[in-house]
């Protein structure tokens, strides 16, 4: 009965299909490695502003403006 | 002084008035159970998207669609 | 299937029949509220050390050295 | 590389200027304490409604309505 | 640049060659679904006692002692 | 009424001393910069042990062993 939380920025953004393959892959994950029963294993996709998202002391948004063109980190 | 942090589906959704139920009753329960005092107890109440929540490996909205009719989980 | 997570200080501490009467107050709660299904409401207790644990400024074992007797908060 | 999670009421609102300066202010502070490298520090900023967050047992909401006038807490 | 919260109980427990299986493992996976930088993805893993994990409004150590034997979920 | 969890990596360890100055400076910084009220600000500092703890696909144990002499980060 795993947890598993994963925080993404809002960029993109991702579908709904590639949420689904993340909640698919990460149980699988749990379960080869683990055991655990993937019945139980629950997954919750936060999706974060990039205002609301800092790395290396700045948002993702001033690093996105520093940066052309811009990259998927 | 204790941190709760509630997370629920956005389905519904819950009312102004089934949260602030939430947030009265487990700050009591805390009380009760622990003796905490309710008036440093922080509540937290998240409401995820269907298709940013999974279990048993698939999205609540993959698994809305198999299921008819729609059931409160 | 709600996913509840509270956060406690280790003071006391909680004991093991304390835990279980949070775990099964909270998913009740969410039951009478929101109609939630107790079967997939997850709880996950942690338990804090009070060094690790601030509020107006400072930590909990700071708070507790200037107040005399100890106060459960 | 320390990770933090800084939530806040959605009250004001906060402004991208401001949540900047949240982002900057704590990756130098777990430089200047703890020596960490801040360009691996990862701050993460959740803005949540009145509704959802409750203490002493109320929530924001309806702790606004019994005070005149609003304060920032 | 992704944060991974993954929580499970600490029965077992896991393996230090098991925790890194999980992180190389969602940390691929974030790659492959939605081009995420492997360099900055974070992956912070939680261990819970039995006593502090609840699901069906009962903690692990009381179901595993209502079932025998202990199975892995 | 901000919360803020701060995770590091248990290296070191930090002292009481220096997490009673991440809680302070924490708090002053959120007061500073949004007018928060500091008597209702709450931290909660996590120390994580280094297999649990990834980050560019592998674990802190692993990358302190292939780096010589450690670093902080």
């Amino acid at each position: 009965m795993p947890y598993v939380n994963i925080k993404i920025t809002e960029e993109g953004p991702a579908t709904a299909e590639q949420k689904a393959r993340l909640i698919e892959g990460v149980t699988r994950l749990l379960q080869d490695v683990l055991g655990k029963n993937p019945q139980t294993t629950v997954v919750v996709i936060d999706e974060v502003p990039t205002d609301n998202w800092g790395i290396g002391g700045e948002s993702i948004t001033q690093r996105r403006l520093r940066s052309a063109p811009p990259r998927s980190t």
